[in-house]
């Protein structure tokens, strides 16, 4: 069942890891949405989008729907449920929120983000699917209208609080309700911190995202090499040529084993595709150059791992070996920083200086050759979200970054190390350690 | 590679199915927008969005980035180049389109938007990677100012055309820079329509979801029941419990071997959860229930396959088999409606009163029992597009729909038999067939 449970229905569970079942849902405290909304002296706070929407699936954990819905959160003071005879009259509760779900979703909205929902934000969560034909923004118009009822009278009560890329469409009919539209980043910030609940979830995708890369590595470990009809050393794999798409499907097969899926995010290039770094064209697999493996599935509850790692078959030690050494160092560079109210930059300038400090350009430009991007970026229900460590910040306890420096040639091939760790109250924690090494060796 | 050769580059191309590389790339015309702006008398179309918009990966063809990024389309005739020496003195080119990249993804927006783009359509194609840093609605603002460059002067030379849903930050940014937004429903018209290229997307990923279901009902052939610890008949598989996790996770394997994502839309229900049109939890799978498989992966290009069967294992022959019998009779009666110039919502009419004539509900709400959805949709770069069946319209030559009659209780489980189909010249063609029967049988 993927409800029901009340195990680890509250997002900051200090339930052991790996207790959690496969399906055990996951619940978002709304509460500094309705602080947002408090703090703003706005009414309320809106959000439309579909299932690629990541602010959405955070809010409401509804995984489902490709058309766009809508969550509407209000504070209880902003209500008018006084005049009510339902109303919370203990004043326990601080607020409601409502999924306007899309028709022939109630009931996965109702499961996903309401049933089981043990969580201590004291927000009242409702589904609806009244006027599932109209457009989620009227509906969102309709139900804040409600909720204010007779409340929403001076000019400050009638702000909504948005996310800034709210789809234009729904902006205009919350406008043509009468209200003003703010922005906020209340949502990316409540993101940047993980719960233990989350860092489970991050724990147990790292991991499967571990077993895919075994797979690759023992596929590369348990290949031979021969020379193909072009004359070049290929490096082939139970009898056939391997190929970066052969590989990647090798890899993808397992993670979806474990029950993560590959998200279209396995990039594996090879010699100089390495170099490129969102690769995932087909490419045969050549003895001695780099095969660069980028491994970022989504797990069944939308979070992503994240983990990188560079081989080479059959080495003669050239330009691959000097990169990867220097990458290893600018990895350890950069781990060393990581604690809490380390400026997040100081974490991308560690690892760019120890790069320079072995002769590579620290700040190459896309395309060129050296370090061309950034040491890491936070990881959640996003593969990209805050904190980033070229941006501004310190780092917190909660924070889930990668650590991935890499150098590139784009003549000869790219070396990068990639490993997902969490900022605890004393430093770091890797999230599922996998092997070093350049040579590729059998793990499973 | 996964460009580089001109072979399938052309949208329209009449190469042979099953010829074509898994990387060749997939260009879109995009004559339509550009009339669809000297139409509307309009100064140009803008789109913005990341890797999950599916107007703009139709558009662009690029995969990559999780972050926002912007295209626009300008008439020829609308911007500046008579005055200047790279003009377009003979006539031949019909407008420009510029893909606004966000940093360290221009080589592969230049792979998949420029590079090897033998498309018809005489639009001049560039990537632009100036201003980065810059929000991608600012950038489109700057690229539109530039073309326009001095044409731009009248009211209605202001007036870009946008996708409704742009989000609401970029639409602001447009608005400050002096332009009317107006939306346009040109992409989701062009989308509707499948061109020979698409049409051989769609089989190849539809072909790769047959394997996934070869999988499932292999699995559930080979199977044997056992009584489990709380005395149910539950069907076991390889010396285990089977349940619908697990049966989902083979699926995904194959699917991922085969080179196509299974996109988190891996839908298996066993009893009542067949009856859930979302169900993605883990139950035990039980002898005599129906097990109602709905399997949806992405293809490389973006192209979705879509396609139900529903299986029992040692059933008894009650409301299932009559269930099964009421669905196949559906499916007929729909696909004997499909032709070009048909209603849309004659199809979906035909199924349900071939459902009514067996004596299911025809026009079940959702969680009731009966025939609860619709007869079908479109599917292209999204898994629900135009045309559906349900809808105003006709059909056309190169719609692609599913056609997927289905009965639930909700007690005691739900069949449904989907099939995707593209409407032709003279009727339909099912893009992959698939047995049919209720007993599962070995496919593999």
């Amino acid at each position: 069942m993927s409800d029901g449970s009340a195990d680890g229905a509250n997002g900051d569970s200090d339930m052991p890891a790996g207790s959690v079942p496969a399906f055990s849902p996951l619940r978002t405290d709304l509460t500094p949405i309705v602080e947002a909304v408090e703090a703003a002296g706005a009414a309320a706070f809106v959000a439309v989008g579909d299932r690629f929407d990541d602010d959405l699936r955070y809010l409401t954990r509804f995984a489902g729907p490709d058309r766009p819905y809508a969550l509407v959160v209000v504070p209880e003071a902003n209500t008018e449920s006084e005049g009510r005879p339902d109303a919370d009259r203990d004043g326990a509760d601080i607020g409601r929120a409502v999924c306007c779900a899309p028709a022939l979703f109630g009931e996965q909205a109702n499961r996903e983000f309401v049933d089981g929902a043990v969580v201590h934000d004291r927000v009242v969560r409702e589904v609806r699917t009244a006027g599932v034909g109209d457009h989620a923004g009227k509906r969102a118009a309709a139900v804040v209208a409600e909720l204010l009822g007779d409340a929403g009278g001076s000019e400050s009560d009638r702000t909504l609080l948005v996310p800034s890329s709210i789809p234009h469409d729904a902006a205009v009919y919350l406008e043509r309700a009468g209200h003003e539209l703010a922005s906020t980043d209340a949502v990316a910030t409540a993101r940047a911190r993980k719960t233990d609940a989350e860092l489970d979830r991050l724990r147990r995708v790292q991991r499967a995202t571990a077993t895919g890369m075994a797979r690759a590595e023992t596929v590369l470990a348990t290949s031979e090499v021969a020379e193909d009809e072009a004359g070049d050393p290929a490096v082939r794999w139970e009898g056939e040529p391997l190929t970066t798409e052969r590989l990647r499907r090798a890899v993808n097969a397992i993670l979806a084993a474990h029950g993560v899926r590959d998200a279209g995010n396995t990039v594996i290039g090879a010699g100089p595709s390495a170099a490129d770094l969102h690769f995932v064209g087909d490419e045969p697999i050549l003895r001695g150059e780099t095969v660069l493996l980028d491994i970022s599935p989504r797990g069944p509850d939308g979070y992503y791992g994240d983990m990188t790692r560079t081989f080479v078959v059959d080495g003669d030690g050239g330009w691959e070996r000097r990169a990867y050494v220097a990458v290893e160092a600018a990895r350890e560079a950069a781990l060393a920083e990581i604690e809490p109210g380390v400026p997040a930059k100081t974490v991308h300038g560690e690892a760019a200086a120890e790069l320079a400090a072995y002769g590579f350009d620290p700040n190459a430009d896309e395309g060129g050759t050296g370090f061309t991007h950034g040491t890491g970026h936070g990881v959640g229900v996003s593969l990209h979200e805050s904190p980033s460590l070229s941006g501004a910040g310190e780092l917190r306890p909660g924070h889930v970054v990668t650590i991935e420096p890499g150098v590139y040639d784009p003549n000869v091939g790219g070396v990068r190390l990639e490993d997902l760790v969490v900022v605890t109250e004393d430093g770091y924690e890797i999230l599922a350690t996998y092997p070093f090494g350049i040579v590729p060796e059998k793990r499973e």
